[in-house]
């Protein structure tokens, strides 16, 4: 295929039939990009050998719009999110599986810019993608690409992370700023503009989490506040662990932008997504610790102490707000922020 | 919900957000239907122990349409689909992921009855669904849903299947008919109507395969014809084995309705998809074993030898022809046959 041919081609039904055209994205675009052994068996299934070992698996799929969003893109966002699903299990991310459902009209270039965007971020974490499958179906309303990302990671022997372990007395750390990724992805599909440009936080975070759980093993909870924003992710924390929660409106660290375009959307800065954020669960005593690890790094060099655990009232999150009042933190319902990742 | 709402309710974005809406799918039909003692955790990523051991990979996505269809539905496709991708390695399937991207509008009913035809594979096989994730897109033409799964499977220990062990004097058996699934889909879809009716051979190969390698652990390559149909995994086994391959067409099993509506749709039962279906091939002194093995399974007691493996051309796949010619059988190039799996 010459460059030239290359710049007007559009994805076709034909791309989703396994036969030559597939074969053809899968050489020029995948392998070129994503390459290495495994990988270039083709098989439909890949082979690896593992250890005796405690191994997580996940899965999601991501849908966002637009594709292309300030501070990254579908395929970013994809091979990161899968990588944090992983970390937040105190697991080391190893192996992807992509799934990419194409839409008939998708020009080559924007899929090739996509996996080359995958590629960075595989190659600067030492990911590897082993397996994947390509399907292509009619234009529609997707904005020409949604994306799967399964993987699996092996956990770190001694490291015990889970959302149910949070203990009253416990600290609660985010690792930076709340709501950037939504409120890029949705002031860019409103067309809003910001006086300094607001991105995406969008970041692998297994090296910042690894170098967290290197200084203390017994972190109670991980969790990224993904769909949902932070106030799914301490509701999920204190149900699970049959405790209360009780965060600090003053403390929380909200970029004047977001809030700025929160107030213009009817948004609440604590059910925005975020995509390169970690909430840290651990006891009071290790906390200093913690932060001065979690702040050596730049995806955590805004890490600070929102909130502490509680006896009571279990299985509920408070805020205590800027007036010294104090309101309850509910899980959103879900219309507030579709197809955000 | 009572039965009544549930009747009438169908997927809205809200169902996409994270938030309450979207554990209402999970408890009321996912954990209901699917649900184990793993995915009951609802963690981001599921934890297993693993001894040491090969394991396969593998991901697919399904964008069949319609979504019911003879035979079969998107559900159980998927959950076959990513099963045979395993057995077809030697791999035993233990642990799959599900990644459910439903379209606005979709009735609640039809995600129930798929997630129940999935759960009916996954008892009858043994296999767990450990984790997942849910998106919902705006409606578009994708018939309401579409899925991904992907999956872990355990290698038998002594087993080295590949594409690329086929050796000349080889034997090449397909386990039954060919063309069923893509025939069934494709005809449901047009609205032809056959005299008797024609279903989809969509199943679940991991018995049958185990049947086979416990008899013949010696067996060189196993693959499942899906998209592109036998020439493709034929094809396929030709290159990576650097050999020839001859089938006999009068030896190929294809059904009488499968030839009528290939005719009438100007497509060759070669190129068709197979859902239920699988290429072995072993060593010409085991292939009696081979057969009475298969043929003592549900799903094999139509197996029998299609041809064999030459030394030339290497590569290639000729196809000797009832009239007593020859002809070259090449890989489809992706036009005839979109979303059949």
């Amino acid at each position: 295929m010459n460059q030239h041919q290359k710049k007007d081609e559009v994805i076709l039904m034909s791309h989703g039939g396994g036969g030559t055209r597939t074969k053809s994205i899968i050489n020029d675009i995948i392998l070129k990009n994503l390459g290495n052994a495994i990988l270039a068996k083709l098989d439909d299934a890949a082979c690896i050998t593992v250890p005796e070992s405690e191994l997580a698996l996940t899965t999601d799929s991501y849908v966002v719009q637009p594709i292309f969003f300030p501070g990254g893109d579908i395929g970013k966002l994809a091979v990161c999110g899968t990588i944090n699903d992983l970390a937040m299990q105190g697991a080391e991310p190893r192996y992807l599986c992509l799934g990419l459902i194409l839409e008939e009209g998708l020009p080559v270039s924007d899929l090739e810019k996509i996996i080359q965007s995958m590629g960075r971020v595989l190659s600067a974490t030492g990911v590897s993608i082993v397996t994947g499958d390509t399907k292509v179906v009619e234009r529609g309303q997707n904005n020409g690409l949604l994306i799967n990302t399964s993987g699996m990671g092996v956990r770190c022997p001694g490291v015990d992370v889970h959302v149910s372990n949070a203990c009253p007395g416990d600290v609660i750390i985010i690792t930076g700023s709340i709501g950037d990724h939504g409120i890029a992805v949705i002031s860019c599909r409103e067309g809003l503009k910001f006086e300094s440009e607001l991105v995406s936080d969008v970041a692998p975070l297994w090296d910042l989490t690894h170098r967290l759980l290197k200084v203390i093993p017994n972190v109670h909870c991980l969790r990224d506040p993904t769909r949902g924003g932070l106030a799914a992710a301490l509701c999920d924390i204190a149900r699970t662990s049959d405790a209360g929660i009780r965060i600090n409106e003053t403390s929380l660290p909200v970029k004047r932008e977001v809030i700025g375009a929160c107030r213009m959307l009817g948004l609440n800065p604590l059910n925005v997504a975020n995509e390169g954020k970690a909430v840290v669960v651990c006891q009071q005593e290790d906390a200093e610790k913690a932060l001065d690890a979690l702040r050596s790094h730049p995806y955590g060099r805004d890490a600070c102490v929102i909130g502490v655990v509680t006896p009571a009232p279990a299985g509920m999150v408070l805020l205590e707000t800027e007036m010294g009042g104090e309101r309850i933190v509910e899980i959103p319902s879900g219309e507030d922020l579709p197809r955000i990742c």
